[in-house]
């Protein structure tokens, strides 16, 4: 069994993990957005990259939502020392992660090579594909001008009004042999919570990759992240008003509604079925709140049992006492 | 009044740090080896120019003789968990000046105009000039084949028997303009008990850089190394016996015998104070051993006196009492 998630950062990262103990980790293929990803003093980080690699590797801060955790910041206090604006931290630990990316990437490594070797290196199973292995940078058009992703997401924390979002290098970029291969030989597909629009956008935006998931024999479902017009977490429901949406969880089904087979819709949205239903979807309608590691399996568990109702052959699903536990993130 | 001060690693640094506070930092120009720089992980390290600006700034480790004071290995850590062979550790602060150094070479900064930049960050009001911007890279050749000089010194203990010493690109490289215009207008030179082979020889090599010495006006003193026939730091006298030279202060005379004016001898090795004259150098005597920062500033304070009287025009020399303390590190 293929299982692959599309995901961005701390919420695909969540729901993927819960896949991987739900269906197996080796059964498992993360596609993850790089659009965010920014070199920093000479360093290529890839934040959502390393946010699924940690969550999978379960050594992710749960706190911060980003590195590593007990991570420290002595370097990045000296780095203040040395007269660097402080907006973006890097922990000692995570600061290894970066430093072998970069130092790969000069010596020739696609960012895929990289991540199958960082993964190997933190016992990861599952495969953690980046979307492309060309660069393609989210840019952010606000009422403040021009700002890179992470210069409207961390530096100015989200607080500039949207009008638009340029996927810069988009055309020329081309998603990975291997992302292609993953869709095109997956059994189910899955987006997961990400942000539609900076997470999961740049990757369906990617030449071909829609083709691939139109042509696709997996049934295809997206997981809503907006719940009751809210996002959990980050800026989703503030950029879709901001671009003239309903932050709404139909504005989400009807952005997938083209190579969607079904949705998932929180219990707390229970009153948008119909329209979903109206789109020709059946949701699935649950808790979708990962609060705790059980909360990500069971979700995960779901979502697989509904994936298996869409297709005419049955794969057996998900059981949920059988998903092993992981402790509660500390 | 223009100091300058030839220096490698350790030694060369305390003695420049006695120098600046003798004469007063804006006074000193120290000149570096970066035969010892090396690549790691892709970042570019600069150990003896690292330890002298880190002991200029009286934030070096005195313990280890490399790095910080106080500094971390969680990064260090990280990168043995990627798989990293763990034989050259870098601190965690220490860490943000190889990645500053490295970004800025890469952004086509020279290692002097980069060298400037981080020294006024720390607030060192001395010049701290590498002896060039171009790469030279000292290899060992040993009884276990060619071995970098890091391999040689941190991974082997420097216990391979050394048979030669090669300054690969020594040729092609050039003092630095700084460097070379810092000998040219010295009213004082002094070559810093660093070890002659591993760090002073680099800097002498290089093209231009014994020519100016030859003509420089000001008075070059050199202070020995060797003690008793022993280093007090590193591998000198083991070095010099493997290549076949008595390890003596008298071997470290007759090496700089062409250039310089005036010698350092310990008073360990008032026996030697003959040999030394019979070379024409009227020898000052001393405790070189700097175990104290008040150490360091009695030996700059005396060797300062010593260079005044070997020229005509008195240049008013150093009064210990006004040599500002430091306290002593901890």
């Amino acid at each position: 069994m293929n299982f692959v998630v599309f995901s961005g950062g701390v919420g695909g990262a969540k729901f993927a993990e819960g896949m991987a103990r739900s269906v197996g980790a080796d059964a498992l293929t993360v596609i993850v957005n790089t659009a965010d990803d920014l070199e920093l003093y000479g360093l290529r980080i890839s934040p959502d990259l390393d946010t699924v690699m940690y969550t999978l590797a379960d050594v992710a801060n749960a706190e911060t939502g980003w590195g590593l955790t007990g991570d420290t910041f002595r370097n990045f206090e000296m780095l203040g020392q040395y007269g660097i604006e402080p907006w973006f931290r890097l922990g000692d630990k995570d600061l290894a992660t970066h430093i072998i990316r970069t130092n790969m990437l000069r010596s020739g490594a696609t960012l895929t090579e990289v991540s199958r070797a960082l993964c190997a290196r933190l016992g990861i199973r599952s495969r953690v594909l980046p979307m492309s292995d060309e660069p393609v940078r989210t840019v952010v058009e606000t009422d403040e001008g021009l700002l890179t992703f992470q210069e409207y997401f961390v530096k100015k924390h989200c607080e500039p009004v949207v009008r638009g979002l340029i996927y810069e290098g988009i055309d020329e970029a081309h998603a990975s042999a291997d992302v292609l291969r993953a869709i095109e030989t997956a059994d189910t597909i899955i987006i997961a919570p990400s942000n539609p629009y900076l997470s999961i956008a740049p990757i369906l935006s990617l030449p071909g990759v829609r083709d691939a998931l139109l042509n696709a024999a997996a049934p295809i479902i997206a997981i809503s992240p907006i719940i009751g017009g809210q996002a959990l977490k980050g800026p989703a429901a503030k950029i879709m008003t901001e671009l003239g949406k309903v932050p709404s969880a139909v504005t989400v089904a009807e952005k997938y509604s083209d190579f969607i087979n079904g949705f998932v819709l929180d219990q707390k949205d229970t009153e948008l079925q119909l329209d979903v239903i109206t789109m020709g979807l059946g949701p699935l309608v649950t808790d979708t709140i990962m609060i705790t590691p059980d909360d990500r399996a069971r979700l995960a568990c779901e979502v697989v049992n509904y994936a298996d109702q869409l297709r005419p052959d049955k794969m057996g699903g998900c059981k949920l006492d059988d998903v092993p536990k992981l402790s509660p993130t500390t």
